[in-house]
């Protein structure tokens, strides 16, 4: 929930002027979203979000972003489109930032997951990977195994908690990376496809994905990794107990449209653990690293220990309904 | 900004089935207003907004604050209009609270005001004065001349964002309920007509007002009192200091639609301290009343201090251009 920038009317006029959008009508800002400004934003011509990238966000990697979304819509994804200016550029600046118009995507991200949003979510994670497969552009994977012993090192001494978790992540850590797979498929991966990032429209017995937002984690990763990612993030009940059946449905989905060869399948279980590694450790930074205090709302990292356990435990593809 | 409350998919799909409005295409946090959540709300019949009333809200209250709407916007004030649903009720319930959906008004809140949006915003408020003219439902202030000693009595004993500031405030209170008039006109006055609850259309070259919105202050008080609000909301500049301009062009913009008495004249030092008080005194209730480290923003009551200072040296109402 955010709205780090506020934009002045002036400024706001003077930067529309610079899109075929036609006159403003309305600009309000957008509760959703964690890392940028993000504002609703209707013109004579339609709806549209306008993007501030806030200081998370790297300049440098904003093409490789909007190119992807470019990409992938071009290739039939709903995703959102950047609207290009009147001199053919998405990417231009607005209150001292980067920023950038998309198209507005119709849809609600449920709020509540049900076994009957799985599938589908698989069939459009399996989709985003289709449409990205001849993407030029590569970004390598920053919050990777790579980045998760830094993320580690970067929480020692800090408070936990709980006790005994950093020991618990350190071991987990240690036997994930020795187990880490290396030959698996790589591709644009989205990397945190959780559900407020998949809008869905209801108009039938079937909920369906109307569109997938936010990529600005994506990067190129192994796609089966993106997988994983979505099995920690859709397919645990509220009190971290593993739903099998969501499992069964998303992994349907996904193969319905995408092979998952042996390899990756047998991948699953360490590449679960990583995902949840990555979330913990990410949580668990924010978490040591926050001033007592601060104005803001931390994650608790337990969330993605628990999850970890369960993976940790899985001794193979059928615990996840294979 | 705040989005506290979150929907199902399932609940909002059972809610809009009681309104005429089509299927559901999109609903999105809106990261504005502070006391309720709100939501952005498209359907195949247009833009709403869906409020969901939080503890702040009396629900006793909202015959009177959505009555008020429905009866200005009859009278031709754009402000939002209460949808009823096909049982012709506008207040139903949502996630165990309070719930209504609003017409959708263009417009944008000026971020950084300017002397061309006080005139409008005169105009505008005397046009809700005129619009509210014969509504027969009443509400008392709570946050007027009764509620202000107990919320400063609530201060009593807390740590003081400057030193001296209560006794100021003691001194400044006393000596503003002992002049406060009584014989002024009556009416539904918003009470809380800040830049973020005006949106203006800027096609031409002088700012239009589309709307007002957020009536979940508004109360039966005196009128002049609303002026005050409004001269202490847009006449200030960032450094506190009062910019006459605005403050002419705002009574200006009042007083070519309704007419202030010569005694509500007079009075404007005395309401806008008063004014000034009300917002300080809130202010610094929550600043006194929010635990260290807790996950809120606290704004700052200095900022209506140094307001009130103004007020205070004011020595009749030339202070304010008249």
């Amino acid at each position: 929930m955010a709205v780090y920038t506020e934009v002045t009317d002036e400024a706001l006029r003077s930067f529309l002027a610079a899109y075929p959008l036609g006159d403003l009508i309305a600009f309000r800002g957008i509760a959703e979203g964690v890392e940028n400004s993000n504002y609703a934003l209707k013109t004579e011509t339609g709806d549209f979000i306008l993007t501030l990238y806030e200081k998370r966000v790297d300049p440098a990697e904003l093409p490789y972003f909007l190119g992807l979304m470019d990409h992938m819509a071009a290739r039939g994804l709903a995703c959102p489109v950047p609207v290009k200016g009147l001199d053919g550029h998405a990417l231009r600046s607005l209150a001292d930032r980067p920023a950038a118009i998309c198209t507005f995507l119709p849809g609600v991200w449920p709020r509540r997951v049900r076994v009957e949003h799985c599938g589908p979510v698989g069939d459009a994670l399996a989709a985003m990977h289709d449409a990205a497969g001849d993407f030029s552009l590569s970004r390598p994977n920053t919050l990777g195994p790579h980045g998760w012993l830094p993320l580690l090192d970067g929480c020692r001494g800090a408070a936990m908690p709980a006790e005994g978790v950093f020991e618990e992540l350190q071991g987990a850590l240690r036997r994930t990376l020795e187990e880490w797979p290396h030959a698996l498929p790589v591709g644009q991966i989205h990397a945190d496809l959780f559900p407020d990032n998949v809008f869905f429209l209801n108009n039938g017995p079937v909920p369906r994905v109307s569109g997938i937002i936010d990529f600005y984690f994506a990067c190129t990763d192994l796609l089966a990794y993106d997988v994983a990612v979505c099995l920690n993030a859709w397919c645990f009940e509220p009190d971290f107990s593993f739903n099998i059946t969501k499992a069964r449905a998303l992994l349907a989905g996904y193969r319905a449209r995408r092979v998952l060869t042996h390899a990756e399948i047998e991948a699953l279980p360490v590449l679960c653990r990583g995902a949840a590694l990555r979330f913990a450790l990410t949580r668990l930074y924010d978490w040591a690293n926050t001033p007592e205090g601060a104005m803001v709302t931390r994650k608790d990292p337990m969330d993605y220990v628990r999850r970890l356990r369960f993976h940790t435990a899985a001794r193979g593809p059928e615990a996840y309904g294979l």
